[in-house]
């Protein structure tokens, strides 16, 4: 259950939508704790940015140093780091932490360098900052094409020139704005430039990924692409058989044959297009993530959420392959799943991957959520059962002799559909432990057959008398009802049917236990006729076999979160079988 | 399925466990959307504040016009403010933004103001503008004890004076730090400290949560408090049971004897200790929310989260009462189920109300997931099954007619048993809807038995050939397979079992279909002595109830989202299945 900690080292966008806000929101649906130091404030919403302050690089430093120093991270990324400064201030307190570079934990480096229109949003000399300082650092990179089209540019002619400091990041940029030069518009142009990036900063451990977004193509496009492609590259298609191909492998063609009936206009479409990433591991080792292009407003943010959610998952312990794979699936369901908001491009739907849950978890607090959740929801009805008059009468010794003589009679007859409840349990059962639990449970109830029948006859009841009676309705109702949800439900709606009794009688047993010590003379024992039923239910052998009923649904209901529709269910059972109950004490009373 | 904004105005701590971190964790985790407007950046982990950077108010203000003009919020809290000009600004925007107050959404204000060292954390004109700006457009105020008696000096002296700037705010504050003047010390005192607070404010909608962590009592205190507190209050247990006292209403006998065997020592200790918060409505109505002390370092960020929690259940439409109830409990589970972090006081544990789903939710690129997910985790049998040399030679009309007269033999019997799962189901159905969907799978199966007669004869298999016919082994371990499952589990489980049939010849019907349209050979009609078999799997009829099985399946996983553990089952019937289907074709071809 541990949460590892993931630290992103970004901008602040009070939208919402992107920055440490984005990194935030998908750290913590990952499962890990965000911790977050903060490189610039915008005064931004979906409409565009309206404001920047930008962080002093002392401040950013200090930052660091707190979380760092207190709070170890498992992954780390980055995303706009607005100046030169703020970049030395992150190496520095980085090289600082981890003196031995292989004890620093992964960074997952997204270069915010050219927004979607082509603009420069860093300055040159962070550029270069980013480029010869940092990128060395990085296990990930998450260049868009654009992106890496200038990080070439400036690796490239920091390795022509014999210092860093002699490149002329300004002109690079130029050049790039201009779009001179060599650019990306293919697959194999993104594999050769992910190769290129990766061979020129020769880290042992990185891996690009040229995020291929801004190149979106046509079916016809692809295919061929992909058959030009070097064969030793992987291609993993994203999102179902994608319509893309019968080639296809995993195609499936009942799922292509329906698809276009469960979705909108738009997959039937001629002009359906298709974007390609491409990650390059340091081993050479290609991977090809293949989706059908996403036409939505919804998508401030997507580069901050994709490389937040792989140092996520590389943080949960997943493998860079995975984490990226992942990432994209993670990232492409947000865009997807996400409703409109705001004039402008909206914000991911972050928590897709999430529910809520129905129960809490278990804690000192409330260590039985679930059987708590039962009584709270039946608070009215419980009372009427567990303090019935029938129970109220027996426990003074004022209850009416044939009252309990019927009573008794037809608990023979529950009892024994009450074991046969358990034994479906055990045929219902997955494993030998479970088998054992249930069939242990109705040959104690077998067993115990005959020392009710000795009981029965302390109270002129014969065994003949107790086989010769008919079942009453109150009774039919409730042992059949029980056997009837165990039949139709799975194994957990029978535990919950067979529960009401258990923990009913438990109930009742200490109730009247404690009555009978605190004086009040609610309760007595002596000259009490039914003193023996009340020593059998408030008694060690009862009790243990309620604590360990309590146990064995909470472990379940741990083991399989129900889902809010599941717990209704189970909810509806329980409420059924409490006021069945009621009605079993209130036979006994009415000897009917 | 909509997520209503929730804006949070408030520091930021790069620890991540406070301010509009925490904010931010707690806003997701409750299904809504965080926008930030960021008042203070600190330098922070878990033992301290290393350093803080104040934002320019008017960038306060520029942030609160992006988010206000563009992402209207349902509901905002506002945490640490930092001065007097940064309460200003936001006073300011809010009055800009709601010139009509009473559109204003509903402001929880959390006023950061004393820490729990007794340390002020504003300076004195900060607090005066809380005071006497802020709070008349509260709809909640969050105040510690330490807060509530500074909040109520400042507003007494308010009210004493004619005009607010004439209060002496600063000596205020020493008489506060110094320990003077009347000082909250009980249950009473807080409620008529809350009392006077909305009093004095004479705000139409307020509510006033005295917060009581501070304040932790004995049972027996606790007890006499309850006793003397005025009858119109409402006392809420949060947790369970909480070991108070038998008296306590919804005491369940059981979970008080177990609770001290589920938790540890704590609970059982003589000096357990209880915290009361006090809420106080506009109406004068008053809760008190009782619940056992917590011993956690995890407490930094409490008050963050509890307003946060706040803020985001009004969004989602709940009463203010229930928004409180539920943020308290909310809070406490988010203390409890926290794990250590950092060397002081770590955070709280965000995302204890949510669970990883166990599939994504349908979208346009996976309008399928969860059969999807079924086909993925069964990719290599599934090829094995409906691409199986009997379905190869089938489709050339190449296969040994033997073979087929022996396969079509057993699948006669197997329909028989296929039809009576199918009857299971609707044994085990809860509405007449999914009755009648598994009756009229049952009856059309019934019904086309006869004309399986038919088709049989064809192959010089009579009904009396059928009838002696014995089930062969791989016949029995399938359908067999199907209904036992069908007992054992529930409804879904049961469809799982019946769907791989369903799904696999649909699949076949489809393959033999496009592989006869593309000319390449592979299936032809004419001359097939198995046309009739390839037409009526690819036609329309068969072809619809696929669709209709996908549609089913798909709306019984998204009502009722499978845990991890339950889709682990859901997948093991599949592909249970798959390979029994491929054993089916086999024994035709060895005619075993």
């Amino acid at each position: 259950m541990s949460s590892p900690t993931v630290l992103t080292i970004a901008g602040s966008d009070s939208g919402g939508g992107a920055g440490v806000q984005a990194d935030t929101k998908t750290i913590q649906v990952h499962g890990c704790f965000a911790t977050n130091v903060i490189t610039a404030l915008t005064a931004q919403n979906t409409v565009g940015v309206q404001g920047v302050h930008e962080v002093p690089s002392d401040f950013v430093k200090r930052q660091m140093e707190s979380v760092l120093s207190d709070l170890p991270p498992k992954a780390m990324k980055t995303g706009m780091l607005a100046s030169s400064s703020i970049i030395r201030a992150v190496i520095e307190q980085l090289r600082y932490t981890y003196a031995e570079s292989e004890r620093m934990p992964p960074i997952v480096i997204d270069p915010v360098m050219i927004s979607t229109s082509n603009h420069t949003l860093l300055p040159s000399d962070a550029i270069g900052e980013l480029c010869f300082g940092l990128l060395p650092l990085a296990r990930v990179i998450t260049p868009n094409i654009q992106e890496t089209e200038l990080l070439l540019r400036c690796l490239r002619a920091g390795k022509a020139n014999q210092h860093h400091s002699n490149v002329k990041v300004g002109e690079l940029v130029k050049e790039q704005e201009a779009g001179q030069g060599d650019r990306i518009q293919s697959i194999q142009h993104m594999i050769s430039a992910g190769q290129e990036i990766a061979d020129i900063l020769q880290a042992e451990h990185l891996t690009v990924l040229v995020k291929g977004g801004h190149l979106p193509m046509s079916k016809e496009a692809l295919k061929s692409s992909l058959r030009d492609v070097a064969k030793g590259a992987e291609v993993v298609w994203k999102g179902e058989s994608n319509g893309a191909d019968v080639e296809q492998e995993g195609f499936v063609e009942v799922l292509h044959a329906y698809r276009s009936q469960a979705t909108d206009q738009r997959s039937n479409s001629e002009e359906e297009k298709y974007v390609v990433d491409v990650m390059v591991e340091a081993d050479s080792r290609i991977k090809l993530f293949v989706a059908p292009a996403i036409k939505s407003a919804s998508t401030h943010g997507t580069g901050c959420t994709l490389s937040a959610a792989i140092a996520s998952n590389i943080a949960l312990g997943k493998s860079i392959s995975d984490a990226i794979s992942e990432g994209i699936a993670y990232t492409q369901n947000a865009i997807i799943s996400s409703e409109p908001k705001g004039e402008g491009h909206g914000p991911l739907n972050h928590g897709h991957i999430s529910v809520r849950r129905a129960l809490p978890v278990p804690s000192n607090n409330n260590p039985h959520p679930f059987v708590s959740h039962l009584l709270r929801s039946t608070a009215v009805e419980w009372q009427s059962y567990v303090k019935h008059p029938f129970v109220q009468q027996l426990g003074r010794g004022k209850l009416d002799p044939e009252a309990f003589r019927h009573y008794i009679i037809q608990d023979w007859h529950y009892l024994r559909n009450y074991a046969r409840a358990h034994s479906l349990g055990a045929y219902k059962a997955t494993s030998f432990a479970e088998i054992q639990a249930f069939s242990e449970i109705s040959l104690h109830i077998a067993r115990e057959s005959e020392m009710h029948v000795e009981f029965c006859k302390s109270f002129g009841v014969s065994l003949q008398d107790l086989e010769n009676a008919r079942e009453s309705p109150a009774n039919s109702a409730y042992s059949r009802y029980i056997l009837d949800i165990g039949v139709q439900g799975d194994v957990t709606e029978l535990l919950v049917a067979v529960f009401s009794c258990l923990l009913g009688y438990g109930e009742v047993g200490l109730y009247l236990q404690r009555k009978l010590e605190d004086g009040s003379g609610e309760v007595k024992l002596e000259g009490n006729r039914y003193k023996r039923w009340i020593q059998d239910y408030s008694g060690t052998d009862f009790q243990d076999a309620v604590k360990r009923g309590i146990r064995t649904l909470e472990k379940r209901i741990e083991e399989d979160p129900p889902s809010p529709a599941r717990l209704a269910r189970l909810t509806k059972i329980w409420s059924d079988c409490v006021k069945l109950e009621a009605a079993f004490w209130q036979m006994g009373l009415d000897k009917s």
